[in-house]
């Protein structure tokens, strides 16, 4: 871990199955376009709620990543 | 989304299985009361340990619905 | 619940199953040496990234156990 | 103000007009089934974005009122 | 501890008396139409001078109750 | 709502006329480079005092939009 | 910007009128002491509800100037 | 409560008695150079230990009162 | 004052009596085992409410103590 | 450290050299109108850019000091 | 400074010698790609331990800049 | 990275030379008891000032380290 800079994104991803595959779907997406990521953490979990039950789960991240030298 | 008003209740859910589990039963539970939630908002992840293992996951949660015109 | 006097300690545990699993290592790990734990609190999530996706869950919890008289 | 017990209640006003007139919208809708409102405090300020624009401005306040004796 | 959902009610209580009669009288209001009250949690104190004196205390807590099955 | 994605950016808009304005300002700036915005959520309100007058307002919000499939 | 120092000070205005007009009441009450004050930034937004109405803003905020050498 | 200002100053008051008598200590000492004191509100609750015992509580607070026309 | 270093424990103490009970508590069953205890700073105020009444005051804080040179 | 009341006033010191300089500015410019000061506490660390690099070094910090009895 | 709106990134750089070449590395490489960059603000200071030593100094800040008219 | 767990404690180191030495110094002091230190986290900054000038710099960290298998 020599004299690196990285960066963070914020992110939102969603999925109607789980707190974790939202946070799958952010990193995922994040990789499209971002070379290096190398760590997230969790800002914020919420949810929509459609007909008294969880619809979707929604959870904020930040993506840090090395940019290049 | 017009000139609605919406309501936030404070609410914690547990659950021995975990903790989405344990967010559905505080949304479940305030359905039976509440029309038209629309979100939920994470406060704070707890648990109970017993013998040496989680025994309850306890989420606290706020829930948003909307105030009837 | 009587005049008793709880510790703290802070623990981060890691799995490359998920957040639950991740929590249930630290509390086993913590039980090796402490007796009577009682509850936990999550204080952060985080997570390692590697090759695009989530390696490792990390989740960092307080962990509170009664002293003895 | 003497021995008095306060409630507070979390309510999200919204408005196409502003941040005050979300607030207003908010007090005005608690008012149809509280008494005794007193005071109110900002807790977040958000908006809605439709064609690159602010459409709706929203904001979460908590209302609190006097419990009767 | 089994799967119960509890609420959470948040109220300012007040007192010429000191913090902990503020507290008590907010529980004790509070007692008057919520059933099965378990703990609470201080948010704020705060209070009045007059005349250059602590004329009264003011202690914001949250009071969690279990919901009826 | 289905498993969208978004990225927030974190933006300060100022203006001479006020708080809403310094919020549009910077909500029309950034839609000069960015597609389907979809909320701002505000950090901090600040502002620039010259001559004993408030000379600009300062507003940090943070605007997310869709991620593009 | 060279080797200055500043002082803060916390002051809360109040207005019939809006945010704003609070902010620049206690900006303008500060003036009347302080001498160079240069920024400002806004700690609560409150206000004092009657007869089911807002009847006053209450802005709380800190107001930064330049000591002099 | 018309268009008043307020300010707010910030001190540690400290007693060996308890918590409310190190508050009263730091209001009567303010008293002593501010007229029309307010409010006050707590910021941190601390203490000195010897010998194995709470010697002082240190309670730090603001104090808000109205600047005159 | 020299190059000390210091370590803080966090503790919670209960008390049917009160809240500087409950601290002086904590910091009772502290000494029974750490030496050179200096301060503690309050963390959290909570309490166990029994039949509609307080019947434990909890309060969690942190006490920070020398290490030995 | 017996019964004293200690005042608090914020401060931001601003140097080219660094962080620790900055904070010694601010407390040599509180210096000249203050005495017995007692402590620091460092509010926040921010800095100007000038030309791709940090020109000044901006901290914030609060200075406590003893009240003359 | 009239109506600009400002855009922050969020970088952590590292440096084996000391915390303010960790902020100067994150600011010379956000320099690279970032015109007319305005002011940082430190978020988080942690560091890497090896050998019983700090190895790396890590500095978390938000680099605000202005957006081209 | 693998199933590790960490624990994490609180230190505060002092220096009368500067920041960086008062954070090396908790480092060192926790390096006599703990092997496998892995990072540590600053949480406050604080100093001592004796006639006018900062006598003793004071940070608080936490230090993590990895529990053996």
């Amino acid at each position: 871990m020599p004299e690196h800079v990285y960066q963070k994104v914020e992110l939102t991803g969603s999925s109607s199955l789980g707190i974790q595959q939202a946070i799958e779907n952010a990193v995922a997406k994040a990789g499209e376009t971002i070379q290096n990521m190398r760590w997230f953490e969790v800002v914020e979990t919420r949810g929509h709620i459609e007909n008294g039950k969880v619809a979707h789960w929604q959870v904020t991240i930040k993506v840090g990543y090395t940019l290049p030298h």
